[in-house]
């Protein structure tokens, strides 16, 4: 089934406490569409680039199954462009630059093929923007997923109301949970935040795995100890990408089938962070996937027998 | 089999965001015991108390199977006293008072009946006590295990480093681990760690669960989220006894049965956090405890068939 994603596609310049990186490929939208790409082949893009961006890169996203009609490219513009340096725990980051370029005047339209698409993933973009993709579409998706962050509920928090009315499912970090709803329990956060429209939430914890929740359950999906983390950039929408890539694939939207698209996503992110950029995701195998989610399987494994 | 707990019986005024107590009963020891005490009835307690210390506490101790003859009493003198405020995220906490009283001159002598003890668990004390108490031993237990802090990593590493070399399990938190290694991927730090002596490792990271290394092996135990954690103190200490009387219990040191003893623990310290010292301990009933290690069960479990 198609899956439509919204995002950025961009360049990234990235120091990690293990090296550095000039310009390389990065984005929102590049991370999803690399990720779910080991799921379906049936991806639409919505982005904008300028004249600058990685031809290669565009048409390795066409080679496994993304259709770029919906990527805008602006002559004589530039691309959006971050660099940031990660501190020696990787859980923290500096920006160094930010150039939105081509971004600050991003308004996505979307081709007549995309409107009925069945799955939608809104990465972390302007609320009001993400609103206005949502309103495009003639058929109501089967799962409308949004990421978003702090930024938009310092500068935009009615915009990000609106917009959370009108999704399915909201994946946000922790920190991000709590600043939402100005709860530090994550179960109380997790309460507040369905009660502004998602019936689905995901909150991501980084190297302490994820949590899932809709009605009155909730699952606890381990994150991979890791030796090292190279680059944890990318990581969430990598997540994000299985996340979604899973769903599109089995067309199965139970808890149960859930929580194993929640174990695919984290899968591939624990392989996004062994490389620079979506290195490690372009050279990823269907084994190496599989054998990634049996040590995941492993890892919580347990047995106890109550009476 | 017989469990033999060394640790502090004390005294506790904490202070959480939620309310305050006066001077209320406490200590490693102390919790330990009412933890495993839900496992087993045949504990030996190796502490030591001023006759301040409440008699009502210790006739408790005994009526779950607590052998006491290992408490000295100080005559004329004051039991340990600690008390601390927890910040609002109940993750960090500030020390306003450490009186150390009686165990200022902790010098721990078995009695001739628990030298041949089968399981071992040394509170977070003084190192040089932790090797003498091992030392005393007759018969090797079938498992040594023991708990540490960064304090005793700034002022007596040599000390802890050959105790570390006696010992088959360390529980340490995320912190720990990584000060007593200076590696921060935690599982470098499990390697690290265990070159040092420890065939078992348990890295404890409060709200986000537990890891258990062992050989190549690594089980990843959850946290219960909870909507209202009210009073933190103990709740490692509660792990602990739990995790062990288990295993005193089940007479079995296989992986798997490791495993189960990490969520007994993680069960017990779920409860002990819902009011104020150890007075949830008090009240469980084995239903409880068998209630909530389902909810466990059902937090991590998902299905995925691989090909």
């Amino acid at each position: 089934m198609s899956l439509l994603v919204v995002g950025t596609v961009a360049f990234d310049a990235i120091e990690t406490p293990f090296g550095k990186t000039d310009k390389i490929t990065g984005g929102s939208g590049n991370y999803i569409c690399q990720s779910a790409g080991h799921f379906t082949n049936d991806m639409q893009l919505v982005s904008i680039i300028g004249d600058d961006f990685s031809q290669e890169e565009l048409q390795y996203l066409q080679s496994i199954g993304t259709d770029i009609e919906g990527i805008e490219v602006k002559k004589g513009e530039k691309s959006f462009f971050w660099s940031g340096r990660y501190h020696m725990d990787l859980n923290r980051r500096d920006t160094l630059v930010t150039d939105l370029n081509v971004l600050a005047n991003f308004d996505p339209v979307l081709p007549e093929k995309y409107k009925d698409a069945e799955f939608l993933i809104l990465g972390n973009i302007d609320p009001a923007l993400q609103a206005k993709v949502i309103t495009q579409m003639v058929e109501r998706p089967k799962l409308i997923a949004m990421d978003t962050m702090n930024f938009w509920m310092d500068i935009a928090m009615d915009n990000l109301k609106t917009t959370l009315k009108m999704v399915d499912l909201l994946i946000v970090n922790e920190e991000e949970a709590r600043q939402l709803t100005n709860e530090y329990s994550l179960v109380r956060a997790a309460a507040a935040i369905r009660e502004m429209g998602p019936k689905y939430l995901i909150i991501k914890k980084g190297e302490h795995g994820a949590l899932l929740f809709h009605g009155n359950r909730v699952f606890f999906a381990p994150a991979l100890p890791l030796e090292d983390v190279f680059d944890p950039t990318g990581a969430g929408d990598t997540f994000a990408g299985g996340f979604m890539g899973y769903l599109a694939k089995t067309k199965d939207l139970s808890f149960e089938n859930m929580k194993r698209a929640v174990i695919y996503g984290s899968a591939m992110a624990s392989y996004c962070v062994e490389k620079f950029g979506p290195q490690r995701l372009k050279e990823l195998t269907e084994q190496e996937i599989e054998d990634r989610v049996q040590v995941f399987i492993e890892l919580v494994d347990f047995d106890i027998i109550l009476q």
